[in-house]
């Protein structure tokens, strides 16, 4: 299969679920829904909506009712990123090739922005217009996962540990807890959210989740590589911006060709995860694959 | 009846479930649940969970499954006051008579802990172990009144109008609408949250929802007196602090006298829209003439 026109394709069904989520730029209180517009149409790649799609799918399941839950998905990563970036936290003044949110709208905005696209998925997640074909008791399972994964036990509190490691000599494990947290978190709460949808039986979930944490890590290696490799264009923001900020990465523990090796071996067990899968889940190995191509 | 009494017997047992929902101050990572506790405990009067209550009460209902939802209204009111703190926003150094959030542990970590007790309270709404009492349903339901109270169409939404509107000359509706939603739209959530898992009638949920709706103003019309009349130790903050914010309020359209007039009428409004409630519903009557005696 073509993973490459399959991500493009979902990309467009995922862009129009947020479309008709978000409500237009000029409904009252417009600035506000300006900027969440402004953000959450910068051209992101819609990771984990794609990949709670692609988790559905493996499971054979009709991902039509799944729209929105994965859409929220992405309405709570734009405003994790809306907020890392302001002065106070990352204060970055780039992102996917545009200037920031705060940037363009003043602090202010962009943390009431932040705050909107937080509580919107959450609006979404509660929508009987927009989950009626789905048992409110799954629904509910569902509202969990992503809130725990967007919590303080999950992105939030990766965020935590990555502010007050700034500037300090940080040791490995410090460094897995920012990954796993700040990252991680949603990327497997995005691929289990797919697989309760689709009724994983309890093997199934486990065997997805593993999949997740895996597909989360590679995704971060690969992530802190092109931060040193890529050009500006490919990654949107300032070739080397963790480096300036002092933020320790996996190749400053490991140098670059040991963390290009561990990235393809965790794509490798993202794949082996899935075992027993029939080749409906063939766009999930393909992503965990296709992750890790860009760092070669 | 005594509504001091009742209101300080309810605060006791909505600051215990606040103490059994947020994580305990060493929890990792720990500076994020200090800095969250730090404002959740900084002596609030727990009007809105204690709402919840009362109009759950006013139903008949046993309301000890309603207390973890309750305190969520709280976590999500204390998240708006961290935010709206914030330099970027209205600048606060005191709440509560105590140093704000951000003033205390920075500015990333107040974003992050109103993030944080954000999105604890929608752990909590689809905690399973806490809200096992509530059909899944009814559960959803509640959530969504409170998403939709505390996002672009409620709170944020008000917020950003405030924001919108500083050193501007404002008219009536614009102060209106920003009363309704920064304040407003929680407080009428947390009766219809009450009333919901009261399982009200349409006749009777229509009737508290008006109640919220008058509470709610007279809330606002007599903080907005407040400011200008009472002392700082009654206030918890510098006396005049809207004033000295070209902030707009009720008295500065309608003058002193008219907005204490005004505020009695509207808590006689809410008091009237309890018609046909029988007795249990006296600690809502009780509450509305409480929360304007104070402007006297």
């Amino acid at each position: 299969m073509d993973i490459k026109a399959y991500l493009n394709k979902k990309k467009t069904v995922v862009d129009r679920a947020l479309e008709s989520l978000v409500p237009a730029a000029d409904t009252v209180p417009s600035t506000v829904f300006e900027a969440m517009r402004y953000s959450l149409f910068a051209g992101g790649k819609r990771v984990r909506p794609i990949l709670a799609i692609a988790s559905a799918e493996a499971l054979g399941a009709n991902t039509a009712g799944l729209l929105p839950l994965a859409a929220s998905l992405e309405l709570i990563h734009t405003y994790s990123l809306i907020h890392d970036d302001l002065p106070a936290m990352d204060n970055d003044d780039f992102r996917r090739g545009r200037p920031t949110c705060h940037k363009v709208y003043g602090e202010a905005m962009a943390i009431l922005a932040g705050d909107g696209l937080l509580n919107l998925a959450f609006e979404v997640l509660s929508d009987p217009k927009r989950t009626k074909t789905l048992p409110p008791a799954r629904l509910v399972a569902i509202t969990r996962e992503i809130a725990r994964a967007s919590g303080c036990f999950g992105m939030v509190g990766g965020q935590v540990v990555d502010m007050e490691s700034e500037g300090k000599e940080i040791d490995f494990p410090t460094l897995e807890y920012i990954h796993t947290h700040k990252t991680g978190a949603l990327i497997r709460a995005s691929v289990r959210v797919g697989a309760l949808y689709g009724r994983a039986s309890e093997k199934r979930l486990k065997q997805l989740t593993r999949y997740g944490e895996f597909v989360g890590l590679a995704f971060q290696i690969a992530d802190d590589i092109l931060d040193i490799t890529g050009t500006q264009e490919e990654i949107g923001k300032d070739v080397g911006s963790d480096l300036r900020k002092g933020k320790k990465t996996f190749p400053a523990f490991y140098g670059l060709e040991e963390s290009r090796r561990r990235a393809h071996e965790v794509s490798d067990k993202a794949v082996a995860a899935l075992e027993g899968f029939d080749r409906k889940a063939d766009p999930l190995r393909d992503l965990a694959r296709y992750i890790v191509t860009r760092v070669n």
